[in-house]
């Protein structure tokens, strides 16, 4: 499959238009969504009249973005003008049609993508694994056995599956990154305020991120560059951030110093994904090692802080319509529930503290290497993992390494990892607040050398 | 008594020595603090030498300050270098001594005012009545047998039994406003984060303030004058706010929007309580009424994070040595360590609403009235009191009408009013956040026209 920059460069030269890229993109979601089900919308008549904008763009010899006739699909707690917003419940299935896009949605419409769907997703974004009780389970287009990871696993199955080019999704411990590792391609999840939630249903807000699949980095970067920028209408993406143009990726990254985490990040992953994070390091010349100090009592403070706010935003209907949850899901949030309001401020207090020496961390470190998940993707149904000798469920705790991060708001893009025979893994690149550049430097020379690419299985 | 700016005068064109003020004051404390109890700790030694350093800064033509030689004591939760910060409690009397005065208490020094002393209030806080198990109750001085109010009990009592001309306290929910109201004195509390609280011991972090009790308006005026300024050693008193100068105070207040609080503010505030406000509003020709919506939720939040954050803050010592707290506090924290989190969060929550309504208010009027506490002071020992029909408990409550303002940090001057042959009462002007130049502005007029007063009794 193109990438998003090289469909986009077709449309605008006229190799292709618009109308025809769609087209082969809903006939392609028509024959293989099937098995993968990855999309609980798919908004055929408003892509097929976009798309054609774009080529009477072109025609009249404007410019209709960087982005120009591009295909993607988003997540569905993204508003989508004309569509029920689900955020995978059953209970939101009732609701009104959103009035307008996520400001998300429509940065990209503005640049020129084509929506042509929403996403599957564990209910209320409330897992790793995508087994959705009203919307199904979504499959890993690597193994249709197996789970894509969630709980943005429609947004990764539909890229890595070959379905659209990119996709958005959300990450509040983990859900974009563990999908993006689980099926093998790119997930970026920038820091914390930086792109605007706006018409994106919220499942704790003091961590919820949200961010982008592609199967390139010039395409994480270019999509990147379309989505940052204040938004008043989300309040914590309003202050003026120094602005960024897209990276200039270079192959000097002699400048920038790197390390691998060890300790908490090396306890719990199997040899697999150590080996995934060591192809990085030897490939980077890098071989300094960083400790994150306390990462596991992060990890605690970051379920405490999601199980509280989770709990708050759904109590309502946790009373009122407690048997239209997942069960999976509804047992989380009564728990949270329980949770006393001490413990929530403890998490939060410990979060500053956190944040401080992880500040300090960056003082001397650019790029922290890391495992995303312990383990390739699990099978559906499976219910426990071993890890380190110790059986572990594992709906919540695919995210051990993702969690301690996002919980201080830290970019980070999860690179794919193939393995020889084998289902791919991810590699998490992991820098300072507003430091997204940095990354995607050292992402983009990872994927000039072959060491990352992303495969497309059967396309 | 002399007020502060008096006092400061007399010393400053060698009327009296800064020794011979605080020789007195210390025999007066000797005397008369006996029956009232404000003091905890009376610092002699550093007092009397402080006093001569100011002398001697004199007689060799220095500055020594707009405070030079006017004794003041603070609340037992201010550090004094070489004391043991207290904060009501018998757990800390073991603690080590402080190694530095809180900012608040060496930002005074150093303007030359001399510290005589630490002041009783309720255990860590958490009251608003001085019934101290440890160190006993504070006594009303207007009415022995009465309370002083709380929880900066000491604080008001000292200045109102005219043992020193100002004093510091903390207010959380209402514990500078409501003794300042019951003991017939002024009691600030400026805009939240505009004193620091460095060096203070904290009860409830997002809802702490500082101010001081004084006697006279331009003493309020010239101790904020002294306060105010950012301090990087507290984190919420860090921003580089708009910078007044001692606001001038003249008697032309035609440009300032002066309102009455109904509903909430009127509803369990007895007759005397009323016709306090009444007489405030007729002195300055205010027939306007403005409603402050949802003050009773407000005020139960308020309550919630209070709990919650108080909880968070003493729950190693509610778990090591609970025997040792007083009774009356203990109950209380144990029953915020109770409270979920997602009551916390909904109670942050509701206060970003509340905080958004009001500062509409403060589009169309710039200082508020309503009464401090709905009635005159209780009797020590008094567990229930009577309001709009229904019983209710005084160490919680006398707070009713304080709580809603603070919870959203804005700015509050209690000032006395003297009924004939009747306990004092207080009258709240509210303006918006930073605006405590227009309070001072209008209580001044208040004063010249001698519609507020202080009465120092048997002085």
């Amino acid at each position: 499959m193109n990438d998003a920059v090289s469909v986009a460069k077709n449309v605008l030269s006229g190799k292709v238009s618009a109308v025809e890229i769609t087209q082969a993109t809903l006939a392609k979601i028509g024959t293989k969504d099937h098995e993968l089900n990855c999309f609980t919308d798919i908004t055929v008549e408003t892509a097929l009249q976009d798309a054609a904008y774009i080529d009477q763009n072109i025609a009249e010899g404007k410019n209709p973005g960087v982005l120009a006739g591009v295909p993607f699909a988003v997540k569905n707690l993204f508003n989508i003008a004309g569509l029920t917003t689900l955020a995978g419940s059953k209970i939101n299935a009732g609701n009104s049609p959103a009035i307008q896009d996520a400001t998300a949605v429509s940065k990209l419409k503005k640049a020129g993508a084509v929506l042509v769907g929403a996403l599957n997703m564990d209910e209320y974004a409330y897992g790793f694994v995508t087994e959705n009780i009203h919307y199904g389970v979504t499959r890993n287009p690597h193994d249709l056995q197996r789970v894509a990871g969630g709980s943005s696993g429609g947004s990764a199955a539909a890229v890595a599956g070959g379905l659209v080019p990119f996709t958005l999704g959300s990450d509040t411990n983990g859900s974009i990154r563990v999908p993006a590792a689980l099926c093998g391609i790119f997930g970026f999840k920038p820091t914390y305020g930086r792109l605007s939630r706006a018409g994106v249903k919220l499942f704790s807000s003091s961590l919820d991120h949200i961010g982008h699949f592609a199967t390139s980095v010039r395409d994480i970067a270019t999509i990147f560059d379309v989505l940052r920028g204040l938004d008043e209408k989300d309040p914590v993406c309003t202050k003026r951030y120094p602005e960024f143009c897209v990276p200039q990726i270079n192959n000097d990254i002699s400048q920038i110093r790197i390390a691998i985490a060890d300790g908490y990040f090396t306890q719990k992953a199997d040899t697999a994904a150590l080996a995934a994070v060591q192809k990085i390091a030897t490939a980077l010349g890098v071989t300094e090692y960083v400790t994150i100090p306390e990462a596991k009592i992060a990890r605690a403070a970051a379920f405490v802080i999601t199980a509280c706010e989770g709990a708050n935003l759904h109590l309502d209907k946790l009373r009122s319509r407690p048997q239209d949850f997942d069960p999976a899901t509804r047992d989380r949030f009564l728990a949270g529930a329980l949770i006393p309001g001490h413990w929530y401020i403890q998490a939060q207090r410990f979060r500053r503290w956190y944040q401080d020496q992880v500040r300090e961390i960056f003082q001397n470190v650019d790029i922290i290497l890391a495992p995303t998940t312990p383990i390739t993707a699990p099978l559906i149904g499976q219910q426990t993992m071993i890890l380190d000798g110790e059986e572990i469920l594992v709906r919540p705790h695919l995210g051990l390494f993702t969690q301690p991060l996002s919980f201080i708001g830290l970019p980070v893009l999860s690179v794919p990892i193939n393995q020889e025979s084998s289902l791919p893994l991810g590699v998490q690149l992991i820098a300072a607040p507003y430091n997204e550049a940095l990354i995607l430097r050292v992402a983009a020379l990872l994927e000039s050398n072959g060491v990352i690419e992303v495969n497309i299985p059967n396309n």
